[in-house]
């Protein structure tokens, strides 16, 4: 990244940059340094031969704010051939949008920006009365600003409305009634002003309107709503409450006796474990993302990556009926922080660092990533049969890996776990405080009320991951299955049942357009969608796939048509879609769909235009999501528990059979000889380690304990008894 | 169980009875044993009091076959108050049934049933040569039957459709295509017969009309599918494949180093963890079963326990078109069986008994039921934050008690998983082998290929639960509250917007008759469903409540109206329902329901009768289920990752706050005074313990290293610096 500044910098580029930790908006300045991925055939190409001379040429993706410009505009650029050569170009990168132009209303936002004297003498400057008398303190004192979202609709303004908050501890949770519009368009901070005033459902155009009223008595007041004199630490994370039995003690610990049984490369940030294997990636956008995950050494997944974040909210006030948000503008990889060890992931997790560029400087965090292994704690298959070899468990170990992102007030868990039958879940949890809102009678239909001037707003969250399945190559489809019932006679029912049966049937269809595969789950989840290769069966004839299976809280957006969303985040109002993987449709968003709602940079409907997706190379784009209407347990973060939403990827007829059986951390029981005795096994040779702790006591399965009717014990049973006694009249076995 | 068998065979109760383990059809003999549960009422007012006198007088339930009866006939019988005392009554329980009669053509199923003579003189000898030629085996060789059901509709008739099957390990996945329709109705053996024949989809009438056509030529064979010499271990559970990469080692272990932090009652049945408290059940119909749940001393759910657990097949054979089971008839308790230390449950798991009557004896378990705490891995919340103790996280400790039924072919995992912020999550999970059905090519809207003659056969899963929530006090009521979108308009939208906002708003309705709470999630999940009281409103004034949340695979019964489940499952239509409780409508199904769906003793749908919900001591019941279309990878047996369903029950403004944060597995951090610092934090002296396995690092958290644009380290940054990089424009500090 510092190469790629410098070459910029370089005079003979005629960029005539400034330095974006000293630059102004009329400025220009490099925004954003990451990682453009290459294409796709390069890359595979490269897979197949790893020669190094067939490695794909790299490249950079570089935002420069044209502050200085006639016409002030954003660009994004490429650069490379990396590292810098005299071969390496700068070209404008346009073929991933669908804009002509990226408006400068519509640029980046730094820890940097609106930090000019002129938003605080014309914003704050002519209200400190007000701000003292009706919010009880002022803004460099006990308030506190902060602002909504998206900036504009279609690069013709930059404004946006800002609340006020009690500045203590969770502040997010402290809102006051005071909301203030403020225009911030073009690259002149001396023509910014503020619009608009509201307090306590009254609106004013100037702050001259607004402190006539407060000093005329005019104004309609609300009771003061800060008590200074009030505890406020309900609003931070200390420990309350009495000491809950034996909460004194740690709770139990994952320990891998044996060593570790995954494998990171550091250098390649290549991970493998049970027969998976995939690479890391990481960008300031959307942060941790993976690349070529193959299972038993086939490629299942080409890139599986988040897209977006939306964050919609509703209520009474400026603020939250004006906030949409999509956070990769602000950066969810650039929002990872390290992680906790011990408390975000296990004590043995191992973490990879993570470095993202800003305009005013580079952050690296040791812990951006954690991976470990963890048992889930139950079987993944297992049966009690009484034939040879039908009783037993496989273990249901998983594969996690996590990034937690905090975007401000929201702490979003970003989990990819991985199963030993080739299933992927995806899982994305959210804690950290509340975006809320001031509590009046008139906010019931937009949250619950949480503390005395507090509503927790609803809001839906929806994130898109992009997923590209190759299932046993590149060319896929798309196989729609649906679940019925129907009304069918057959000629063996007799009478007394009568002759027709009612029964369920499966419909199979595969979806040949793009035009046809903007998804929603069927009701009562009747049928789904898999991914397969018509092409490549399995043993038995069936075109191999991949099935997305719902998981938690599989929603859409609940709202369509807001203007604050209105084209620029499409994938939201859907379960899923599946389109033609192209380089130039790499996402679903960009950074600067957020301000650009009316005119979007990506426009995701645009990737439906009507192609064939037979047998085709697809990209899956899955959404999770939440309606989350708040509650006093809200306070002081959300729970991960019942926050949470996930989808699974899961072999469907993709093997022969449940390669999870290949497991050695298993167990296969055989039924006893002599009636009384254990059931033999065997373990593999894999037992529990052990150090100190006693070690579990040696494994043994003695049949059940039967009483006659006397309630003596009764002689032990043989295997035949009991499997009488066990599998009834599923198996009667004659004697004849 | 001993003891009232004794007291029943006293002669001078003159119930003529035969003991079950000789009993013929035509004898009276007693078929079932079990606690019938008190009163509530009377258990409320012992628990107000702990006075042993008030303690609730004990019933058994028994039921007596009475098949030597001039009008043979089923009857429960209410068995009390016990121990067995000169007071000791037997009373005709009939409160809990709809109809006047158990008919007897709908008795129970044992280990002896059907094990005369007759069934194999009659059903199968006179098949012999066919069973060789077209099976490929005899029925004392390599080949076994099995048998569908329901066996009757209405009482009138007692029948099944048996199967053919290889006598192999897995053999439910070694279907043949030969049924036979078999009378086994009313008591006298000699007149039990078969109905029909069909092989190959050709039907007969009798046995000499199929031999007929076998020996003449007519009859159109299919080639005979089994070859001796093909190896059938796929339909084993034996390990097979390459060794995986360090799969030779055991897996992670959890461990409880500092000894283990829930208590069991041995006598009681009595667990504690973490503020919770509750009592254990378990019966033959549904196994364990949950009583008085509190939290932090307040009693949230007074009974929670299974009902009924249906699977409905389909297919273009016999026997698959004509399965619709509910599993309390054989019983889930019943089929409860040992858990494997270690594959079924972590190492430290603490185990508990149960014991189950049945016709041919009781059986008792030692290792029925297993407790265990264990590490979510990721925390309940956390948040990172620059305020004084906003940054922190609460660790994801669970309880959960589980245990497995295998009914036959499944083996169905039922889990109650406790949270630390009084979250309960309900689990079912299923394992095992599929019922799966001969495949021929006219199978494929009925499931899918898994084998060369196998079918995976489509069917539905759903499993009900009963939940008495008891929030703040028994008198509550059901919340709908709906998620829709609005067009509203504000007078402080300016026209850069335009005045209208499309937003999401909240309905909120009391349903305040049963007739409207039998109900379905919303599209999308738009909404849900709460259990709150009216009378008791948290610190905001909220009526507190618990939600009702969904969690994996919440679905419903797709086929409505199949006479095999015409009235005897109609919870299954629904994602849950609610109605008053009574005591005499302890179950929403009964055993006898599986062979009674025209005719069933618990018809769910009486139970909603018009009576006003408001403000009631109500019941939720609650489904879960599946979808089940088979693939290549439930061979050899279905895996617990997807083949999953959940329900959380969750607080909604029942507490004022969340009250894991409480939690002393916790850590606080503080950010540091000095730039450059680590943070400083509190552990609340809960650190892990250790042995000699290396303890974790000791906790420190540094800030991110930062680089300036040079690439060098920059300066430590102070906290406003990194509270400004992370918090963005959601929190501006004005420096006036």
């Amino acid at each position: 990244m510092v190469e790629i500044q410098n070459w910029l910098l370089n005079t003979q580029m005629n960029l005539n940059l400034t330095r974006g930790d000293t630059a102004r908006p009329s400025d220009n300045s490099v925004y954003m340094i990451q990682t453009y991925y290459p294409p796709k055939a390069d890359v595979l190409e490269y897979f197949s031969s790893l020669d190094p001379r067939n490695a794909p040429a790299r490249f950079a993706r570089v935002t420069i704010h044209h502050g200085g410009a006639v016409e002030p505009v954003i660009r994004d650029y490429l650069v490379g051939p990396l590292p810098v050569t005299p071969a390496t170009e700068m070209m404008h990168l346009t073929k991933i949008y669908h804009t002509e132009t990226l408006p400068y209303n519509a640029r980046g936002y730094d820890a940097l920006d609106w930090n000019v004297p002129e938003i605080h003498t014309k914003i704050a400057a002519p209200l400190m009365d007000a701000y003292k008398e009706l919010l009880g303190g002022l803004p460099n004192d006990t308030i506190v600003a902060g602002g909504a979202g998206p900036f504009g609709f279609d690069g013709s303004f930059r404004r946006f409305w800002l609340n006020w908050q009690r500045d203590t501890p969770g502040f997010w949770l402290h809102p006051l009634n005071l909301w203030q519009y403020v225009d911030v368009s073009g690259t002149d901070p001396s023509k910014w002003d503020q619009l608009k005033i509201v307090y306590n459902h009254q609106v004013f155009d100037t702050a001259e309107s607004f402190m006539d009223a407060f000093h005329n008595g005019t104004l309609k007041r609300v009771p003061p709503v800060t008590k200074q004199e009030e505890d406020l630490s309900w609003s931070t994370r200390e420990r309350i409450g009495a000491l809950r039995d034996l909460d004194n003690l740690p709770g139990p610990r994952s320990v891998s006796f044996a060593g570790l049984r995954f494998r990171v490369d550091y250098d390649l940030q290549y991970v493998s474990w049970m027969g998976w294997g995939l690479y890391l990636g990481f960008d300031r956008d959307m942060g941790l993302n993976l690349w070529d995950i193959r299972f038993r050494g086939e490629r299942i997944i080409y890139e599986l990556k988040p897209q977006e974040a939306l964050a919609q909210y509703t209520g009474n006030d400026p603020y939250k009926s004006s906030t949409a948000l999509l956070d990769s503008y602000f950066g969810m990889g650039q929002s990872v922080r390290n992680l906790l060890p011990g408390y975000d992931c296990p004590d043995e997790a191992i973490y990879l660092p993570a470095t993202t560029f800003s305009a005013t400087g580079m952050m690296s965090r040791k812990r951006a990533i954690c991976i470990f292994e963890q048992d889930s704690g139950r079987p993944v298959s297992r049966h009690l049969g009484f034939e040879r070899s039908e009783f037993g468990a496989v273990k249901g170990y998983q594969l996690v890996i996590r990034s937690v992102s905090t975007v401000g007030n929201y702490d979003y868990c970003f989990e990819y776990i991985f199963h030993v039958d080739g299933t992927i879940e995806v899982r994305v949890s959210a804690s950290g405080y509340l975006l809320s809102g001031f509590w009046d009678d008139e906010q019931g239909a937009y949250g619950s009320k949480i503390w005395n001037t507090t509503l927790g707003s609803l809001h839906d969250h929806v994130i898109n991951f992009k997923v590209d399945l190759d299932v046993g190559g590149t060319q896929n489809s798309l196989l729609k299955t649906s679940l019925s019932q129907e009304v069918t006679t057959q000629p063996w029912f007799d009478d007394d049942w009568g002759e027709e049966v009612i029964q369920q049937k499966i419909t199979r269809e595969y979806i040949d357009n793009e035009d046809e595969a903007l998804l929603r789950f069927p009701a009562n989840f009747q049928g789904g969608y898999t991914i397969v290769n018509t092409d490549e069966t399995n043993k038995w004839g069936i075109p191999r796939g991949y099935a997305i299976h719902p998981g938690y809280s599989p929603v859409y957006n609940t709202v369509v048509g807001s203007k604050r969303l209105l084209k620029n985040a499409n994938w939201a109002r859907y379960n899923l879609a599946v389109s033609r993987r192209k380089d130039t449709e790499p996402s679903s968003s960009s950074m600067w769909n957020f301000n650009l709602p009316g005119a979007p940079p990506v426009d995701f409907h645009n990737f439906f235009d009507g192609e064939n997706i037979i047998q085709q190379d697809l990209v899956t784009w899955i959404n999770v999501g939440m309606h989350h209407l708040p509650a006093s347990e809200d306070v002081p973060n959300t729970r991960t528990n019942t926050a949470a939403s996930s989808f699974f990827l899961t072999p469907f007829n993709y093997f022969d059979y449940d390669v999870s059986i290949e497991s050695a951390n298993a167990i296969l029981l055989q039924p006893p000889k002599k009636p009384g005795d254990p059931f033999s096994y065997d373990d593999y040779n894999v037992r529990p380690a052990h150090c100190v702790p006693q070690p579990p006591a040696a494994f043994e399965y003695y049949p059940e304990q039967v009483y006659d009717l006397d309630g003596k014990p009764a002689p032990p049973s043989t295997v035949e008894e009991m499997r009488k006694a066990s599998e009834l009249y599923l198996r009667i076995k004659f004697e004849l």
